[in-house]
């Protein structure tokens, strides 16, 4: 509840064709990384068509729109946006026409030097009609194709340009093409369904369509499909790895597999460190839905105190919703959140969620508790402290924002009105994935940037 | 997934106003009861305005629309309708006029006899515009109006003539008149906000608007708010009580109590007694979200076996998704529904559904689970064997249509690819509901109904 | 500008189908008629399906709507409305089932007994969902019904009850009727497409749709459509016959022959009157479009005063347009109509107008016609002064609103800021249309109506 | 009834706010210049705002859009585009961000040396979002804008490399600036409503939003706005003068006045020179709605002939109109165009078009005359015969698709099926606009143009 991811991408080249349509169906189950907006470029027979729009997938795609989309390769995006940037031209995959032909781009991440690069261009004369990386790292591409023989090759010296995270999906006429920044912040896969090849920001995305996953793209890879031949270029694999440690924690799906570590068993073993490093007498476990649910699965088995349903939420608040209004922050949540009175009437409760950026949710959320009866209320929270923001490709606001960075535990457990409160032991954090065949980016934990942030 | 209900209804009187934008939030609350269509009738100094239209609560009310519907009293409905029946005119409030004026109607239940009355109306000269037992219920309050001085005792005249299931919220200009069948199929309850008085299918809605639970309207009773005072009339209140058992199991929030009894607690009673008496030797009890989840608590807490999330459900699937087409139901799953491959992997899992009607969904999950690895899967069904129809406003098929008609438990089993499977035993069926201050209908398990049925 | 018919209706028996299409482009033609709401009601095989929306014809029909309103008979309405009754429920064709089946209705016109036959039925017992007279019509045809052997005699001896105006087109699920009232207020025409059958309120609507015109119906006239065969039923036709004139002055297209008197023409001849009565030595003849135009031609024709374009009125402005305040009435009528100065600047300009109502339009374009140049601005109106209110289906208002209950010529001219005003003498009114076999209702500009108005 | 203008520009300098608003109403006046899309820009102490979308003025702008517009300098465009080309990416005006902030520009017209600007650049590394000539200049004008000090002089030096029509309107965040190509090709004016500068393609605009006429900006002038001060730039001024005749004849609103000279008196003269050299023994002369109106005046003027209204046109066919279909052209035709029976029956009629192109449409309308009892259909056409494309900016096509390119006049007339034929002589051609005090571009007719067409 609070933390937004940037976007979800996906790609697939399947000479048997239908390729909008299967992208249509990856992207509804990436749409939990982002809901403004979304869109679809395909190519048949080289030729490009493309749709886009404000709005969920389902919004924007009528099956008239899909029909349209025919083709064999297809590349497609789902947007979170803040809303002053939530504008049509900002929606992707960007579509272009460049010296070479046409080219569609989906990004997932947030370059660090955009600002720089962005400047140099337009100061060379280059005209800008959105605000997103996306459009700044297709400049660095289709410049640097002019210098060398294909696009591949462009992408791949495109490297050298881009600093930050960005997980790619490129398409041209004839090649469809997947990048991850030698960090390899942001999650990126390949799987196979027959003789087609499909990308995806997560695996979730490879079962909704019937894919085989295969593997990770490792940091820095590139992988080039080109009438059906899968070939990688490694030139930027240094062995570094510094994948974002809260997708594990809030952003990904839990049933998402990424570097061989499942998503939930992830949460569950948070939420096991959790309950050895900070136990509590209690009667019940409760997670916050949804994204503190599996965490408390995991301090449920590890401490032995029952694990149940502790909230109904209203599954039918979406964008249309007519919110009651910012000031009456209590009725609003009540609407979301119904706390089961049989579960947590009289009882002791320990109630997991997975990160505390304000507070201001979770204090509604306690008091929600307490109305219902709760005799005491024990907030697990199944990441550390936020104590820095995020430069790669996740909201995570500013120190003035964060409650982390004015108060101790104590102080806020008192603020939150919650009988004691834990977060997970920073030690901990890179406990969780153990399964992990990766190096972690835990910034937003620690201060610490894999990248130095000017 | 599968069974749906005809309704869900809401009133407010509150004289100091906005009573359509609380009927608007009561509505979001009730939204599981109905997805087909809505409406909001509201009166304001005598006046009446209203909107209704197809789709969600969100789909249908603009923030501009509902601040048209200003008010001291309101009623508002969501309605679940099958394909053929999903017509505007069939939304409600039904909003008329009659010799004593304007009238607005919500019904929640289905009626036994409305062929029969509709046919002695037509030959009387009447004309039908809707499909609706709200319209037939209607014209019988209108005609009795005639030969009483009440609006009030006109829906006490009514209920001499109305055969079934019904649960009212009528608005005249000046009067907000809540009603149940003398049999109490379908839930109704009332509480207060301050001054305000509300009624509500299910006691989430209260909680949703803030306003207190105050009590179950008996079956058979009549409550009349007027200029802020109450008043009952019981004269067909004997004592009787059928209630919907299957609300306890599937249709009702599980945050709701129903007579006393947490709907939720109920279905961790029916878990508990199907791990009584269906036991299984396994590794992890997995709900079907998400009317399954409650079930697995209980099923978890009773036997002892670990209780774990088996499934992610997507929840961006709605009214507008692009279906893969009926006869690729397995990819409709697959898409809707992706078990954990971390909790299900080389396990013997026990799968907690609520209900088996056709039995194509279940077969479908049940592959899932052994294609994400399961090594056995037993299902439990929180519910017995449907063997009959349901007449009082539920769309349970005829015997044709149920599976547990053709077939004994141990060939089903087979048929759906199960290890094993095992049903909730009727003789358990009332006790999942022990705190519960009312009889039941459960013809649906038993083909025995309060009513006879022609 | 600002007078409005009450609807436009049409219907056809086409056995070889498509006849919600035909409806479709009949629709369109009657367009101007009614722009509130509109629909179409078809049966296929004696089912019957129907759609309906506010908005025009354009609005409320796409082509996936249209395709599955199937049939071998249909019956299309376009309605107007003031602000205040324009709702879902009063569009039109009514649908309904009563005792003998389903039937569709739409009608042209408004009865002076709605009141009583609507306080008649209420306390009988009957509940109505709509404003309209439809509804009431639809109650007298399901009552009669009972008593008879056939919905044509039903239609019938409902003539008994209606006082009033009403064009009507009654579909069952075998049979379609066309009927006009006794008085033949409103225009109601039948035409043949090979053996198709076709009504239409003008004859415009059957050139749309490539039908031949055969012949008005008489006043009182039921024709029955069944299987093909047509018959005739005259128990009402008693030779009286109150045609509107208005039609032939403003409501009616142009292109229309009602009576057999072209529409166009008799605004010729209205226009030549004036030129005659009201003589002016001016330089140049201009219509305020559209209506004025082909009175234009008339002035001209017989002044031998030179006749040109005057006006271009914007084409795009409709639903949409976000008005620039009621207000700011002379910028509103500026963005509709601007004069061409070509045409008036330092000219003597007669213009011609239909009708003057409240006067507040004509100031606003007399103006324009100052602004832009003219010397001398003569205003001629084609009809004479309004004095009365219609209670046969239009809405002139009642004689408060009414400009000419105020003011004699002179005194108006002056209010309207025109160097002469002249109206279309009474006694020339009937004169205007020769060709036309029928007499008039002229009661807004006399007072005197055919029926007794309480 | 067949020819398109590419589009219609509008702009608006006044400190007092609600620039967009007036905008608004501004591009209604213009909307016959492009109904495909449309946009406004506004610029709000600095802060660009801006709104575009497919459709009519009406349907992409709604109140709230509106407000959010507001501005004290404003931009809009209507768009027409071939359905190929009409993506929301076109829509104009493009807003962008380069070297020096925002910009935002509306463009009337077409480059002929787009192709190679847009080659060049790409091979520069650029990368095209849309399809529009727009864009390319943004970047000539991007560039520039680094070598010179003001956006003005940068506007000033993109001169020298557009080769073609374009008015432009460009915004800076302080700046509104408007420039006219060197050959005046296509129109634009300049207006004041007090202290408040405007400009439009139109003078039709300037009187709908209350402007004054000031005067046309001369071919080669860049006009600037800066703090309501207003200065010219006329380094490219250079007398030559080519404005698009045919403007005069189909595109302009009559009642615009272009180069001091009426669309209407144009259109006017044009049908008096067909009178005097193509003269014919007839009855009436009517004329095709809209465009062929004016003519029709003059024919009748000049011969004697008396002028009547011969058609009505459906004025509700927009773009939601379902089309019965291409192969039915001529039901087409008669649901958009009905004849007066009551004008024609019987008689010789003289029936004045502005244009024939492929001659299709002239064949269905002469054939709806004769249906309609004309006794001889004598066609005069108010423009000479279409022999040659045009390149800037309207979409005459190829030589292959003209008919008169293939046929004499005799043929033709045969082809068409009129009795006889007539095209308004090429050497009266630019006599038609006595007043205009501007040299013509009419390539179209003679396939000689200002510019060297490779």
């Amino acid at each position: 509840m609070g933390i937004h991811e940037e976007c979800g991408i996906f790609g697939i080249y399947d000479k048997s064709g239908n390729c909008a349509e299967t992208t249509y169906y990856g992207l509804y189950a990436l749409q939990h990384r982002g809901q403004e907006s979304c869109g679809i470029a395909a190519i048949n027979d080289r030729e490009l068509s493309f749709h886009r729009g404000l709005g969920l997938v389902g919004d924007v795609f009528s099956p008239e729109r899909l029909q349209k989309l025919n083709g064999t390769m297809a590349v497609g995006h789902v947007r979170y946006a803040p809303e002053d940037d939530n504008r049509p031209e900002n929606a992707q995959p960007l579509t272009l026409r460049y010296a070479k032909g046409s080219l569609s781009l989906a990004h997932n991440g947030s370059l660090v030097n955009s600002q720089q690069l962005r400047i140099k261009y337009e100061y060379s004369g280059a005209i800008f009609h959105t605000s997103t990386d996306a459009e700044i790292i297709a400049y660095v591409i289709a410049q640097e194709r002019l210098r060398c023989g294909s696009v591949e090759e462009a992408v791949n010296r495109a490297v050298k340009h881009l600093k930050g995270a960005y997980s790619l999906i490129v398409m041209s006429p004839q090649k469809l093409i997947a990048a991850r920044d030698p960090y390899g912040f942001r999650p990126l896969c390949m799987g196979r369904r027959g003789d087609a090849v499909v990308f995806a920001s997560e695996s979730c995305a490879l079962d909704a369509v019937g894919a085989k996953f295969e593997r990770e793209l490792e940091p820095g890879e590139i992988v080039v499909v080109y009438q059906g031949e899968v070939n990688s270029i490694r030139d930027h694999c240094c062995g570094k790895s510094n994948f974002c440690i809260f997708e594990y924690i809030y952003f990904a799906r839990p049933d998402s597999i990424i570097s061989r570590q499942s998503v939930h068993e992830a949460r569950v073993m948070a939420g096991r460190y959790l309950a050895r490093k900070k136990p509590v007498d209690a009667d019940v476990v409760i997670g916050v839905p949804d994204s503190g649910l599996s965490a408390a699965d995991g301090y449920a088995l590890e401490s032995g105190i029952s694990r149940c349903s502790g909230f109904i939420k209203n599954r039918y608040i979406g964008r249309t919703f007519i919110s009651p209004g910012q000031e009456d922050r209590e009725r609003m949540v009540r609407i979301k959140l119904n706390p089961l009175k049989s579960t947590v009437g009289g009882k002791k409760v320990v109630m997991i969620d997975d990160s505390i950026v304000r507070g201001t949710t979770a204090t509604q959320i306690i008091k929600l508790l307490r109305d219902a009866g709760a005799r005491e209320v024990h907030v697990r929270v199944s990441s550390p402290e936020f104590v820095a923001p995020c430069y790669f490709g996740t909201d995570i606001p500013g120190t003035d924002s964060l409650v982390s960075c004015k108060y101790n535990t104590q102080e806020l457990a008192e603020l939150l009105g919650a009988d004691s409160l834990g977060f997970l032991d920073l030690e901990d954090l890179h406990k969780i994935a153990p399964k992990a065949q990766c190096g972690f980016c835990d910034g937003c934990f620690t201060g610490k940037y894999p990248i130095d942030i000017e």
